[in-house]
């Protein structure tokens, strides 16, 4: 087989499966290859990926060792990312009243998605993650494509405990968004004690939901090692968790005169490439 | 820039924006080629991502044309899929009681997802439609995947109405699974009337569910051309939709001896690659 296509395909088995370690065994006796030449077509694989900006490839060494995909973003994508998520957000036929904005078509757009995902990957990538959690539902696609791409298992806490899901536990905690108490439940198979879990949600306020999932994970012996959201907003000012990464923020949404005000998380670009 | 670092660079941004069509000067532009060499280079791309089994590239000529990429599976591929998701689901330590299973695991696997997600993107690329809707939750990230590689949007009926999904069309449907009436709810910005939906659940057993979805996406006059399930059930016989297209189906929980019979649809592999 040709150069050419040989590291083609390498770029598409590789793409296709984000985060998942190759022995470098697969790849010679699928392409009848020595593994110099492999080297070889790695390291021009590589530099592919890095020009696109799509990640790099990690390599790792010795016994157990092999080559894997590791997704990413650099940062004018990142700036185009929040430019037109900027965009889309403030147009103000979106405004719900009562501080709400209507998000679901942005959190359930494939490539918006997938590009988000590229930065909780990139950024997250070195926790030492088990798992990646979200709360139904609007997180779902976003955490569904980060842990895809940190080829980690996705574990969806539910509103309610249905039949279906085998023993649950529960909490109940306060939501400042909706002003009540709300429920959060996750099923006992799904995670271990002792474990390390990043929280991707589409939405974060004062951080009682996403606080309530700390919790919930806490009640397992599950450290939370990092909490991505798309959509911050600027208030209220304090708080309920800390170390949170949004993309972009609601800076404030004027109902009276019809203006939606968001603004790109300045932070994020060093955050990721820091 | 070298041909062998083209063509990777072409494959990785085809697989990267799946059924996004691309005019062709944005190649040309960005590698600095004449339309000629670019043609080779897609003749040779596509090879490449049909020698892997991962879908093809069309080209569409005249003016709005240009390429794009299409997800797919080979056949081979399927038969794998469904031998990894038979011994799954047959593991007696998914029997809940009441003929349920717990899937939440799988519908939740990235690598799974983006497996079966391949099948319905081949199956259903054809069908012109304007989005992929499922009912939450575990079918979202299964829905997310097929919407993301067919350049759809994705629309999620939601149980309950909520506020930030704004005005919201519902209806009651009865469930056989669960013996009760149920809700689901649409938001009606999400959605335009005239339009064609292609319907992706996590598992049907009736299709009390799937029927539901159905009818309340005619409510806004809008067709659903095409309905994949992940798993599917042999009982009970009698269903309330037809033309659906399971992966496996689940043929037998026997709670006593503690079996779980799970079997292929074997129509799959014709129905997608006829």
């Amino acid at each position: 087989m040709k150069k050419n296509k040989r590291v083609g395909m390498l770029v598409d088995e590789l793409i296709s499966n984000p985060g998942r370690l190759f022995e470098s065994k697969h790849f010679c006796e699928k392409y009848d290859i020595a593994k110099s030449s492999l080297s070889e077509d790695i390291r021009l694989a590589n530099e592919i990926l890095q020009a696109n900006g799509s990640g790099h490839i990690e390599s790792i060494s010795g016994v157990g060792g092999g080559i894997r995909f590791l997704p990413g973003i650099n940062t004018e994508q990142i700036r185009e990312l929040q430019m037109k998520l900027i965009e889309m957000l403030s147009d103000k036929s979106r405004m719900l009243g009562g501080g709400f904005l209507y998000t679901a078509d942005i959190m359930f757009d494939g490539n918006l998605v997938h590009d988000m995902a590229r930065i909780f990957a990139q950024k997250f990538a070195d926790r030492g993650a088990d798992y990646v959690v979200t709360v139904e539902t609007k997180g779902i696609a976003l955490a569904a494509q980060t842990a895809f791409m940190l080829h980690l298992p996705l574990v969806v806490i539910r509103r309610e405990a249905r039949y279906s899901e085998g023993s649950t536990v529960s909490i109940n905690y306060f939501s400042g968004s909706t002003d009540r108490i709300q429920k959060m439940s996750i099923a006992k198979r799904a995670v271990k004690p002792g474990t390390r879990a990043i929280v991707i949600d589409d939405f974060m306020r004062g951080g009682g939901s996403l606080k309530g999932v700390v919790d919930i994970l806490g009640e397992f012996d599950i450290e939370t090692v990092g909490k991505g959201v798309a959509l911050g907003s600027r208030e209220p000012e304090r708080k309920k968790v800390d170390d949170y990464t949004p993309i972009v923020i609601v800076e404030e949404i004027d109902e009276e005169n019809r203006k939606i005000t968001i603004s790109a998380n300045e932070a994020l670009q060093a955050e990721v490439h820091g």
